[in-house]
């Protein structure tokens, strides 16, 4: 007795312009603060993003994450509180100019943003014992940062803005939210149309850190494991490609 | 004195053509254990695949992120020998008809898939105080998971298969490849080419468990906080689109 056989995707390899899309929308993709537009999001591109967090991996199929749309006035307010109150406390972490340089940035859009949202891991959504989750138990808040940045990609494609606001206390979060034990406040996100996307992230335009270069971030067999002299072909790619991303092309 | 204005994108909203790209990856997006090829991985589309984790999100700007690409039949052998234990344990977790359906299940391709690819963390690499990680100091591995998400879309793109392999004690994997105590494995990925993807997710395929309807996962200002009654339509739009979804087109 044969089992039936799975049924299979028709493609393996997408087209050049479906890899073009994909490329784009990670190349494109940037953490909005500062250029978000009142205008309200279509009902229908806010599923769209949301089905392509919903289509993230998750271990053991587990789909821990759930979407809490922030509506009402007075719960932005309640975040914003939060922000501003983590905020100040951050600001005090950075010296001299590095100081008056953090006090300069814009780092969240929560009351100009027409939508914020937050990504929560229901860490009870599948019973105690999770395929996969048996040896890293973080694997379901995993789950659910792989869901954010599926939405993000796709909010990008869509011309929507995405900035992660993490300068806040996880508590307080829970607490504004009302979230029961169980469940991680993963990600608050606000997300909005946009007067434009900067050309590179803000934090390299304004100075803060630059883009590492790729082949310091590669090694071979163990941490900091050399390459082999067969390797140069590859490390010479690896750099030409760095080089074409600049560039806005992959 | 004004400052230079930051240069900006040309496009705000992606062309539909890049749009159905983006979301064919989303969708197609498989977790591979069994379907790989023993062909070689071209060195051109490696390097593409680890120019898109590259240019995942990354709080303050960190990159935290390094790729140990892990080739010796000795490592590969180590490797397998850590996730054979790891789930000998895990196996004992599940009881009856679910332990038997849990070992009938291939979990990891290891020695199949011709790259190994282990994702780190370096907490130290932006100094003790990072921008965005000083109230959720989690925020750079969550980084780093954004960093594997951007790689698994791509390479699905580019025709391969990625497989996540979380059953395996952290600290095993530490040791085998020599990682110093800042750094945490955050992804121990097999990739190669494939015979072809699944349509489904394996596990759904199986049985093991069901894909959830969004509704359910979507809630208002708290959570578990209703729907207004003028969410009607948008909530019916988003059972549309995960019908749609499921059809294999956003």
């Amino acid at each position: 007795m044969t089992e039936t056989a799975a049924a299979r995707q028709p493609e393996i390899t997408l087209s050049d312009e479906d890899r073009r899309g994909l490329y784009r929308a990670i190349l494109g993709r940037r953490d909005v603060r500062g250029q978000f537009l009142a205008d309200p999001v279509d009902d229908a591109v806010l599923a769209r993003i949301l089905l392509a967090a919903h289509h993230a991996p998750s271990v053991g199929f587990m789909q821990p994450w759930s979407f809490i749309l922030v509506r009402s006035p007075q719960q932005r307010a309640r975040i914003k509180a939060a922000f501003d109150r983590a905020n100040a406390e951050a600001a005090l972490m950075f010296e001299g100019e590095r100081g008056q340089k953090y006090r300069s940035l814009k780092l969240e859009g929560i009351l100009e943003a027409p939508v914020n949202l937050c990504i929560t891991c229901d860490r009870d959504r599948a019973g105690p014992v999770v395929l996969g989750r048996t040896h890293m138990p973080e694997m379901d808040l995993y789950s659910t940062v792989c869901a954010v940045e599926n939405l993000w990609l796709a909010a990008r494609a869509e011309g929507l803005g995405v900035g992660w606001v993490s300068i806040m206390d996880p508590e307080a979060l829970r607490s504004i939210l009302n979230l029961p034990d169980s469940v991680v406040p993963v990600a608050y996100l606000c997300v909005g149309k946009v007067s434009h996307f900067l050309a590179q992230p803000e934090l390299q335009d304004k100075g803060w850190r630059q883009r590492l270069p790729m082949e310091d971030l590669v090694a071979f067999d163990t941490w900091n494991g050399p390459a082999a002299a067969a390797d140069a072909p590859f490390l010479d790619i690896l750099r030409q490609t760095q080089i074409r991303a600049a560039d806005g092309e992959l």
